[in-house]
């Protein structure tokens, strides 16, 4: 269950890419900016894949910017027709979009300028009123836009803007939390004490995650909260709990 | 860009757990769900992660099934107290739950009588109306009601379930595709040309993915089509400019 403290300082992802939806290519961004996230003492509440569809992205977009305190974008932002993510978010925002100097300085970098065709020039288009986030992989730069990071798919350079941009960030208080390993004991033996625990601690958040093992089933549960006496007193009592059923 | 061809037959993923937003549990499911609806003709066309919270999976459950042919959802289905997934779908359906006697008598192939306590018969609770979906390996069921797959988050688990409700399921025109590989060309410099062969090539889907490699970037052209001679005619444009652009 998620803490009953409120957070102030929230957060969604949208990974924008047919090719996250195919299959064809596995997302590792969100599971790099939930870690992020978690450690900078903001609440990650929601993430959603859309794919290269103009009217999918700005409904998104303003779904989920309205909604929580930042939004992070990933993927079409290259130079080929099927990035259009610096469009739709230019459209969400209702601001116009042009080749932006600072971003072609940035491409200069990189590219001679009889290599600045049309096609790398995409790259440098950013919604007016956007501030770039600064890529050293390939120079192509994100951008961030009211509360809106907008960042590449390629995972290498999603890290270096993520790296970039976070210290501008405003963080909550940071999560604590401590795992329990209930070896041996079956998640059905303990549900029922470990939920009157939850019910006795309102400001921690408990959750039980099974995993397969090649030995069956091996069971974390995970305490988690802000405050750290808060969290110690429910760790204890789910310590005990695990040690009294252990086999 | 996504496919300018119909298909009849669509999908969305509803993951549903803290964990994965905490980033403590890195989602494996979505890329396997992901491949499986490629290769049976449905069209991956949204994915949400949502916190364990029943308003949000109350909210996401109603927009994705009303939205798409299918919906599945993974996560939430234990014995433990944040395990509120079929819950939350029968308040989405607005039909009642109760424990159900063939999961019952499912969870007993595993569990003696006097050990099926209260938390295990939680796993036995299934929305009104709904079928179920058989689990090899741990016997706690999913369950099918109306368009939505309810299966569970353990990897392994949810890939036996989506085995076993795979085959129930309508497929549409597989989508075919065939990959050039841009070894050398660098996105920026195919990109206009690229453009134009999407533009002539209507009922063709065509993506460009950079990958980083230590030896730099490795450029994947993907064509994507439902018709045979129409993808074949776009890759041999898309193959000619390679080779007229290649190093």
């Amino acid at each position: 269950m998620s803490t009953p403290e409120e957070n102030p300082v929230t957060a969604a992802i949208l990974v924008i890419g047919d090719e996250i939806l195919s299959g064809r290519t596995k997302d590792k961004n969100i599971g790099t900016i939930a870690d992020y996230l978690t450690a900078a003492g903001i609440d990650l509440r929601e993430v959603r894949i859309v794919p290269d569809e103009p009217a999918m992205i700005v409904e998104a977009v303003n779904a989920l910017r309205t909604r929580y305190t930042y939004l992070f974008t990933t993927g079409g932002i290259g130079p080929t027709h099927d990035d259009i993510t610096a469009d739709c978010v230019a459209q969400a925002f209702g601001v116009g979009i042009d080749v932006d100097e600072r971003a072609r300085a940035m491409l200069l970098e990189r590219h001679k300028p009889e290599d600045l065709n049309a096609a790398r020039l995409r790259m440098a288009r950013i919604p007016f009123g956007a501030d770039l986030i600064p890529n050293p992989v390939s120079k192509a730069p994100g951008f961030r836009i009211g509360n809106v990071m907008v960042m590449a798919g390629v995972p290498a350079i999603m890290q270096a803007m993520l790296d970039a941009v976070g210290p501008t960030l405003s963080g909550g208080a940071r999560m604590l939390s401590e795992t329990v390993e209930a070896r041996g004991v079956p998640e059905g033996t303990y549900a029922g004490d470990l939920a009157e625990i939850a019910k006795r601690h309102a400001a921690v958040s408990i959750g039980s995650y099974p995993m397969m093992t090649p030995e069956g089933f091996r069971n974390r549960i995970v305490v988690r909260a802000r405050d750290a006496a808060a969290l110690a007193a429910a760790r204890d009592e789910v310590a005990a709990l695990v040690a009294r059923l252990a086999p």
